[in-house]
Parts: C-alpha cells; sequence; structure tokens
C-alpha cells in the first residue's frame, strides 16, 4: 500500500498520494506534478486516476499534466461550470484502488459542486475521508464565493455537508483536509497535523454551535478575495498550461536585467527584510521568499513581466510558487545577485530601519511622526492595538494610499519586520519617501522592556474590547 | 509544531519527533541518531527529552547518542531491569513540549514495565497516544518474553493495558505505535500507515474477543526468537557504543578481501537471488539487501567479522541495518563487487535455478528430486502447501540440516525465490551440493498454468485445514 501526503508550504496546500496493487489515485494534485509521478514510480505504481474535491481559487491543479504523462482519468467536482477536461464526479460513484475503494461523496458549500472521498479499507470500513476544503482541521471552508447575498444558503449547505455526510462516517475516521494552518481558504486552520472527525467534534470551534442557525450567522462571513484568484478560477477550468512545456526563467545580466525592468516589468526582490534594507534596486517590490505565495498574489498582477532578485544562485522555491499561483512571465533573475548589480556599478536603494526599542523612545518625545500598522484586522484585534496608529491591512494598502501622511516620518510596524518591508517598497514605488521600518514588529516589542498595556488571548476574542498597547 | 513518523525500513521501525515552541522531544529512536538531529535542527528545534516505550529486543535504541549530542533527558521504561542511564518513566509523568504534554501511561504485558505516551494537544484533550510494542495497526505486542509459564500473566497484563489504559482514551485519538507491518514484535501487523483507537477497535482482529479469557488463549502464543536478540537485550541496558566513534568499513581489494575471509570472516552477499546464482564467492552467505534486517540476526553472530558483497559502490544501506541490530564488527565490502573479483581470476560459484514451470514439469515425471519449502508455517497455512516437500522454516534450517537428503537434488522453494536462495547459500555452506533454487517460488507458481489445489484466504485461516497444492 502507498499513502502519502505530499504538502505545498506556503500554499498550505495538502495532497494526497494513495495506491495499491500497482494502481494509485492523487486527490488534487498541484501544478508542478513530479512529486507525483517520482514517489508513484519509486514504489513501482502507476498514476491511474487523477480526483478533484472542487475548482480551487488558490492554486492551480496539476491534473491535467499528470494525465499526460501517465494516461490517469480525471475525476473533477463542480460540474456546473464549463470544464475543459476530465469526467464529472458524481454521488456514491466508486474508484477501485487495488484493494482499496475511494467513493464521492457531494458536499457543497466551499463550492456548490464540492466533492468529498472515502477511503475504504482492505476491511471494507471508512478509515479516511478527503474533504478538500469542506472541513479542516479548527476550521471549515469559506463559503463567500457566490458572494453576499447566497451567505445563508452557502453556509446551510456546508452544514449539511458536514453534519449528514461527514460526521457520520465515525469518530475514529482519519480526516485529511486540502489545506493546513496558513491557508488562504479558511480564516484560521489550527496548526494540528493530523486529526479526526472525533477530534474535530470535540475541538473545532465551528462544530460547537448550539444550531444551524448559528453556524450560518458565524460561518456565512465575507472574507478577503486576493485578485489572482480570478486567473486560478480561470485556468483551473481549462487547465493550466505545461509546466515541462515552459522555458526556463533566464539568469540575466545586470543591463539584461535593467532592460527587462525599463520595459515594465516587476521587480520582486525575496531577500530579507534587512538585505532589502541595505541595498535594493530602485522599484523593486520587497517579498521575502517564503512570503512570496501570501503576497505575490496581491501585489504583481498575474500577466506581469517578471524578474526576481534573490540570494540563491537559481530561485527555485520563488519560481515554483509563483508558477503554483499563475505568474507565469517570469522573464528570470539577477545572476549574481545585489553584488554583481554594485560590480557594475548601477545605482541601489537603501530604507531606514528603526528597533523596536528605538521606536519606543521616539514615541515618548514629541510625536513627529506617524506608525502605519499593516497587520490584519483579526492580529490586531487578538494581540493587541498600538496606541495612535493608523491601521491598515498589508492587502489593503494599495486602496489607501491617500490615507498615509507625507508630511511627517511613517515607521511601517507588522508583526516582525517582513510584511511592514513589503509595505514600505510599495510605499516607495508610489513615490513616498519618509518611511521607515520597524524591525522586529508586535513580537519586538513584547520581548522589549518598553512599556505596553495588556493583551487578550485568542480564547477570548469576541467577548471583549481589545486594549490598547500604550506608548511611553 | 514539529510532528514526524520516522520510520526504518526492513525492521518496520516508527520513532517519533514531536516539538513546539522551540522544545522537542523523539520517542524510541533508532541507534543512527543523525535523522532525529538534521530534522529538528533544520526546523530550528533542540530535542530536549528522549523517552522509550520499553526496553526493546529487535533494535538498538539511540537514546544515549542523541543525548550525547544535545543534552537531552532520557526517560526510559522497564525500571525492574538494571539500566545504566537514564531516569525511570513512571505513571502520571508530565513532560511538557511547549503547548504540549506528554503524559506516561504504565502499560505492562509486552514487557512488565512497558510505557504508553499520551499527547495532549493545545487544547489539553488526547491527540495522540504513543504505545510502543503493546497496541499495533491490526495486531497486539507478543507476550512471550518471559517465557512459556508466564504467558497467561503476561497476556493478561496486555489485556488490562489496552483496555484500561488505551482504549479509554476514546475513538478519535489517533494511535502511534512502534512498529508497522512486517516486524519481529508481532506476529501480524497489518499495512495500515495511520490508525486510530476507534478504527482498532473495530478492526484488530485481538480486540473482537469475547472475554479477558479468550484474549489470554489468543494472544498468550511463543513465537520465534531470533538469537540476535540477546545482544539487542544486552545494549539496550548499557547504550550501544556511539556510532559517531566507529571507524567507517573499508573498501576492500579482493586480495585484502579474501585474506579477512580467510581468517574466519562471514561474507553476506547482498545482491539479489539471480546475481548469486550466477556467480558468488565460495563460503558466502546469500542475504538480498532488503533482507538483511530479517535475516542477518538468525544466521550470523553478533560479534563475527563481517565482509559485504553488492552491487553498490559503498552498501550503505546494509551497513546501517547491520548497526541498527547490533553487528558492530564490519570489516570492510569488496570494493568493485564481483567484476574486481574475476578480474584478478579468482575463482567463483553457481547455484543452478530453475523456474516454477520447469519444477512442474520435473514433478510429472518420475521424481528424482525434493521440494524444501522455506516458507514460514503461517504461509504454508494460509498460501497453501506443496505436496510432499519438505517444510522447514527458513529461521530454523540450521537445526534441521539432518532431515534434508543428500542423495536425491533438493530445490528449494519460498514466497519469491530470494529466501531460497539464502537458504540454498546455508546449505552449500554445510557441504550440500545437489541444491536447485526455484525462481519465482509460490508468486510464480500461481501466475503459472501448472496446474494446483484450492487455496484457503487469510479470511478462513484457523477454519479448516489448507488443501495442499498438487503436482501434475
Amino acid at each position: 500500500m502507498l499513502f502519502e501526503k505530499i504538502k505545498s508550504p506556503g500554499l498550505a496546500h495538502n495532497s494526497y498520494l494513495i495506491g495499491d496493487d500497482g494502481k494509485a489515485a492523487v486527490i488534487d494534485p498541484r501544478r508542478d506534478v513530479e512529486v507525483y509521478l517520482d514517489k508513484s514510480s519509486a514504489e513501482g505504481f502507476t498514476i491511474d486516476y487523477v480526483l478533484e474535491t472542487h475548482r480551487n481559487e488558490d492554486y492551480l491543479i496539476g491534473s491535467k499534466e499528470i494525465a499526460r504523462k501517465t494516461g490517469a482519468e480525471i475525476w473533477r467536482a463542480d460540474d456546473y461550470l464549463d470544464y475543459e477536461y476530465g469526467q464529472p464526479m458524481e454521488e456514491g460513484e466508486e474508484i477501485e484502488i487495488g484493494r482499496l475503494l475511494l467513493e464521492g461523496l457531494h458536499t457543497p458549500g466551499h463550492t456548490p459542486g464540492s466533492f468529498s472521498y472515502v477511503l475504504y479499507g482492505y476491511e471494507g470500513e471508512p478509515w479516511m475521508v478527503f474533504t478538500g476544503d469542506v472541513l479542516f482541521a479548527g476550521d471549515v471552508g469559506r463559503v463567500d464565493f457566490l458572494g453576499e447575498e447566497k451567505l445563508e444558503e452557502t453556509a446551510g449547505d456546508l452544514y449539511d455537508s458536514i453534519y449528514d455526510k461527514i460526521l457520520p462516517l465515525g469518530d475514529e475516521v482519519i480526516l485529511c483536509p486540502a489545506h493546513g494552518a496558513g491557508s488562504v481558504c479558511a480564516s484560521a486552520i489550527a496548526d494540528r497535523e493530523w486529526t479526526t472527525i472525533g477530534i474535530e467534534k470535540n475541538l473545532n470551534p465551528h462544530l460547537q454551535y448550539e444550531s444551524r442557525e448559528e453556524f450560518i450567522e458565524e460561518v456565512g462571513q465575507m472574507l478577503e478575495y486576493p485578485p489572482y484568484f480570478n486567473r486560478m478560477e480561470e485556468w483551473n477550468l481549462t487547465g493550466a498550461p505545461f509546466l515541462s512545456e515552459k522555458k526556463r526563467p533566464e539568469a540575466l545580466s545586470p543591463d539584461e536585467f535593467a532592460d527587462i525592468q525599463d520595459e515594465g516589468a516587476v521587480v520582486i526582490d525575496t531577500r530579507t527584510e534587512v538585505s532589502f534594507a541595505g541595498a535594493h534596486i530602485p522599484g523593486s517590490l520587497s517579498i521575502w521568499k517564503d512570503n512570496v505565495p501570501s503576497f505575490a498574489g496581491w501585489f504583481v498582477d498575474t500577466d506581469s513581466p517578471i524578474l526576481l532578485v534573490s540570494d540563491e544562485g537559481y530561485p527555485e522555491e520563488e519560481i515554483k510558487h509563483l508558477y503554483r499561483t499563475g505568474f507565469d512571465n517570469i522573464k528570470g533573475y539577477l545572476s549574481g545577485g545585489m553584488i554583481s548589480w554594485h560590480m557594475q556599478a548601477r545605482s541601489s536603494e537603501t530604507i531606514e530601519t528603526i528597533r523596536v526599542k528605538e521606536l519606543c523612545e521616539i514615541m515618548k518625545g514629541p510625536k513627529d511622526c506617524r506608525i502605519l500598522d499593516v497587520r490584519s484586522e483579526d492580529e490586531v484585534e487578538e494581540e493587541g492595538e498600538i496606541e495612535d496608529a493608523i491601521n491598515i491591512h498589508i492587502t489593503q494598502l494599495p486602496d489607501h494610499y491617500e490615507e498615509i501622511p507625507e508630511n511627517v516620518k511613517v515607521y511601517v510596524f507588522c508583526g516582525s519586520g517582513l510584511r511592514a518591508m513589503t509595505a514600505a517598497s510599495l510605499l516607495k514605488r508610489e513615490g513616498f519617501e519618509n518611511i521607515g521600518v520597524t524591525l522586529g514588529g508586535l513580537t519586538g516589542w513584547r520581548s522589549s522592556t518598553c512599556p505596553r498595556g495588556e493583551t487578550r488571548s485568542s480564547k477570548e476574542r469576541g467577548l471583549e474590547i481589545a486594549d490598547s498597547l500604550w506608548l511611553g
């Protein structure tokens, strides 16, 4: 038997490879499919089936590329959409994987045509359930894709899917969702690497309500919708262009790099926030390597030509992340990094940085500066707000540039300093010049001896108003 | 949070690495500990605790080597034994791993001082239980280490441990045993990579009995006891010699190799059965690479000087397997393999092979040959016996050489041909000359068009007598 959970960090995406007696299936493969082909080949399996739980919005699915390499049958969900590949899954459809059996369960809510798959073991009893974006560890799928006016209906569908189809499988059944902690497909997935239906019944906050109505009320919320989701929705119906046919992003000399930037390419600098502060190419956007999957989709158009600056010889991880979310127009990367740039006597810029203790001292005196806090509303609510700060979540910043003062110094602030540098680079690109970045962010603040107010734990969330952190 | 199941193939051993907030613990580490150090370091964790579930008999534990590298505290079980390291675990002892908690449960039966560990998640509820060799997927631990006269007591203890301590944790709790399918620590662990208490309650055949008495009757059985267990029992009290201090096995020229063999070293040839048949060094023992963990312990003394012949440049996997089971006296390996041996004009030998169809034809005529079937009693019972075969399980062969006829050709037979070649090499070393090996074994037989009798499935095991396969 073959069973592997394959995780894609950044996207917090889980896919699953299941095999028995030489036959294998993949559930919700990501776009770069070598991992499935390599793992199945190494164990002597051929992939015969690809099963999708729904039309995904947050990453590109690799079903067609697997089918092309292996001849696998694709079973897809959400048949109401105009798919250009695969055959539609149906309620009760059974797929044999050797002595194992996968059965389709129609579980609408996250999308109208979402499917979950029950895996029956050798003895014929439910062993695992692959719930896609219906039920996660500590959370449930978002239900806002059809718009605010449909929230009651979609949240109700999700409730029925969970309570009528998933939970009755039994407390002992292992739950295999399509996402782990950090995904944009739900608001607060728990850091619980393995879970069961019984554990979720006990611990999942959304399974503790007293009625279907209360579930609908709490779960039926509009969440943020990154612009790149549009590209995902389109390509996940047609099938994304095959990665195996793509040209490799080029190693570019500083001159070549500068020429492509001059023609309008977006420069994404994936080095740490302090490297970016020290010296960066004018006009470039700071998105730390591990944050590329979370933020490129907010600040870069999916069709834009892209250039990369990194500390790696070949920025492989960044390129993978971009491809997984449909940024296919990667022109290349700066060969030799910033060292080669400067050795060609090219210009670069810096961004002022400040440590939390220094900011604390400054704020004690006459305040001729402002703090721009780019943490999310949830973070501010849970971890405490900064007195007198301008609060704009980083993803909303491009719609709120007019709220940023230009006549005083603005210190950008986040949880650690990484997002603050992204925000600062956006502001600089917009022409703001009097910008500094707070290194360490709230975590640093808490570790320092600066006086601060009480913060409330996430347990108390929703029960009382957050106290302010105070300065001086 | 950090959670990793680390598997050691061959031994079918599972160990677990758990971490939170920079603190980490390993449960039942194997002797070569780099995997735990590397994985924890890569994620920014230091190992603070090593927890043992019991004094192991089937592999060497790496607790002391981890402690030496990290300063970790060792908590060990089986305090009635004369341990030379660690501190004794006690019922209800709690170990904090960041926001996670591990609690010791005394669960005797497999050994008198076995412990299981309950892992409580962030919310304080039982999330997983590490049961060591008490409860597996589809099986329970063997209870025969204290001898036949204690079986009733040890099986009763095991029953109480499972029913009073493990099962009450809840159907939804994830079960993390120390072994998977193929281990010598139980008779028939199921191929179920992840399981829960509820799944075991439904499917584990040993949890279906109607009474404690029936459990004791069925589970209280004497099993095979490989001689290398003695070395494990000794070194798992003192701590095995540190692998990091060991000299690396040497690459040996054919001359050097032959000299060491002449001085009495055992030659283990880990190539496939057909390579061994084609040409092997006189006196060598055929144990296919992946079978080294299962069979070296039966046929090689743990103190013997060992030489290796393989198709690899450096037979790393074989060396790891040998070290994991206490074969520390590995002198080296034949550099350049059999090619270099022959290019020095050295002598080698062959073993006759026969395909199942050829054997079938031979057996139709006047039978001037015998079949030696080296499969286990369980295999013969489940899969069907060969008419007129001499049945001796391969592990028992060295005690039964006198039953092998010398005046007729003997064709050795197993499931595939691999164990048959091991048996043939043992017989050749003992001076038997008229030996052939059946390639394909029972699996080949079943795939062929040879007439054969009904075999019964494992489901019916114990309910009726096995039919014979017939020949001709």
